[in-house]
């Protein structure tokens, strides 16, 4: 054990005040973790968009102050009680969705969508007594989905770390802890663009010949290209329906196909430009709380498959680890998807790349 | 090669002279099978609900006189050029849907929706020529979806024809060449009730240790339960939708679901009543042309997958064969689905019986 196992850390986070405002760093009280916790020295964080969309906070309940992240990779500095599973000194990546190990979907073979820790976007404290355990002046400061990584230290429930080889890079694996984290499709999607790159990297691997990229924006073939994607199709630039044109160009449908935007018309596209017979949709994106999927049931009963999916359909502590130790021999570029990096006193600058879509990841080193 | 190779056999048929009028026993001549051709002598046949469908012709282009029946078990009399998988004497199940071997179809593992075989209910006539091999007097009389098995010999294409172990007992095994054939789940459904019975029994084979039929029709109860149906859940006698009571009786929902009526809003309850996270909803059941399958895609999100099925997924004369040979071994209970006999010139009781809602099969024998 640690010695600073029972006491506060004073260290550096940076605080979200106000929906949209930059972030303040400033130095804050970090609680000695509880039982079923872990406290973690945070070395690397990125940005996703699902930080940027809570800190915008449109449409949400807003919880504030509060301290983003959750895309990161860090050491184990102390642990609470119960805690046997990883030890200080451990190299983990902290998983904004947890897996206790205990539930029903847990013990399931085919669910990642744990009882006890499945991601909850409104919850800003810790889930075994109630309470945050950041505070600055002895006011409470938010978490954000359990993980809260824009801190030098941070606590996280124990179902909710990934512990790693210590070998792997820290600074780049650190991806791997939310959007890109399973090398075959992504997760929290909001609206934008990266998850695209992912479901097209997660295609080349598995050897896919002809990879169609849809997208409005005509400009994002260039990059697309970088992931793997052969051929670009602007729906803009037909009459027709996208999946009508999908259908011509590939003899009958596609074999599979991923929706990453959430848009509701793109998810019925989706499902119904695959292949009779063996053609499978994913679903990625994630939809408008109001919206309908609809389709003509024979779409079904020609042997289409429409299928869901939350994370990758990986569990973060079983899975996780395994993906950090293959993703090279996977064949998984993930240099291509950091695109810029900043010291964590610069952290607002991953958020002006971000929102000007310039970046796929910004790689926040946390200052030493 | 049989000398009646290249003869006209002149036999007795059941000919559907007029939609939903009794079948008359007729003298007909059967053309000998030409190129990927062969004409088999039929044992035994059976009654599906899809022969009555098209012989009730409510809502179809009537295609009349026709020879009905899909359901069969026979013996080959002789083979047309070019077909080398069969021969004379050979014991085989006749099927409404093909697999050529050669289409994308054929040749993936998962689709066994054959482009140039699959089941057609608007064509009368043989794939190769154009022309309908069956006449009285002169005149042609329709084919159905193939097979043709109300007649004492029929000509078929040779990818329609399962080449069964001739130790195989015809008179039960000819069950497995339609609905009942996979041992998992039916398929050409029609609005009716033997489907429930064909889920249920797989769902037992299967080893599910709850399963719920779900029925407007109370009576239903007690013959499920001969199929392993051990609860029973019917709509009329709950105020909410039928996926809320199965989610609140099952603790979040079922692990899987088969909808086999075809009706649209029992498809989504079906969908909707899966557990998230590892919930499979199959649907069996046919719609109607003009349905729409709706579904918030949160439910696609939560790991739920949605699913349609033809013919129980399975390659006509791939995989029923290998069915035929272990239907015993599995645990499928044929005899419980055989609950009429009647010889070939009562057909029309195998009618009355269906109509009446008696019967799941009844076997019509040919007479000798
Ligand atoms: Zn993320
Ligand atoms: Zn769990
Ligand atoms: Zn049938
Ligand atoms: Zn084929």
């Amino acid at each position: 054990m640690s010695s600073t196992n029972s006491q506060v850390i004073r260290c550096k986070a940076a605080v979200a005040w106000e929906a949209g405002k930059p972030l303040v760093i400033e130095e804050v009280e970090v609680a000695p973790p509880q039982k079923m916790e872990v406290r973690v020295k945070i070395l690397f964080t990125s940005l996703c968009h699902t930080d940027v969309y809570f800190w915008e906070a449109k449409g949400q309940t807003p919880l504030f102050p509060r301290i983003f992240g959750h895309e990161a990779g860090g050491i184990v500095e102390s642990v609470g009680e119960g805690v046997t599973e990883v030890a200080p000194g451990d190299h983990v990546l902290p998983v904004f969705t947890g897996e206790c190990k205990e539930c029903r979907h847990c013990k399931s073979a085919e669910s990642n969508m744990c009882d006890l820790l499945r991601i909850n976007t409104d919850r800003g404290v810790m889930i075994g007594d109630g309470k945050s355990r950041f505070s600055k002046d002895g006011k409470p400061i938010y978490h954000f989905v359990g993980t809260s990584t824009f801190s030098e230290y941070t606590v996280v429930h124990v179902g909710c770390l990934a512990k790693i080889n210590p070998a792997a890079p820290l600074d780049i694996v650190c991806v791997l802890s939310c959007g890109i984290s399973t090398g075959r499709l992504p997760l929290i999607s909001t609206r934008n663009v990266d998850e695209d790159d992912v479901a097209a990297e997660g295609a080349r691997i598995a050897g896919a010949s002809r990879i169609i990229g849809v997208d409005l924006n005509a400009n994002r073939f260039n990059e697309a290209k970088k992931f793997g994607v052969t051929e670009f199709v602007n729906p803009k630039d037909h009459d027709k329906p996208i999946q009508e044109v999908l259908i011509g160009m590939t003899d009958g449908g596609v074999d599979r196909s991923i929706e990453c935007t959430g848009n509701v018309s793109a998810m019925i596209s989706a499902f119904e430009c695959v292949h009779d017979g063996w053609g499978v949709a994913v679903l990625v994106g994630v939809p408008n709380k109001d919206d309908a999927f609809k389709t003509h049931p024979m779409n079904l009963l020609n042997e289409r498959t429409l299928k869901g999916t939350f994370f990758g359909n990986y569990k973060p502590r079983t899975d996780i680890p395994v993906v950090v130790e293959r993703y090279k021999e996977m064949g998984l570029e993930l240099d291509k998807f950091i695109t810029h990096r900043v010291p964590f006193s610069e952290i607002n600058k991953a958020f002006d790349y971000m929102l000007r879509g310039e970046s796929i990841r910004c790689i926040i080193t946390m200052d030493d």
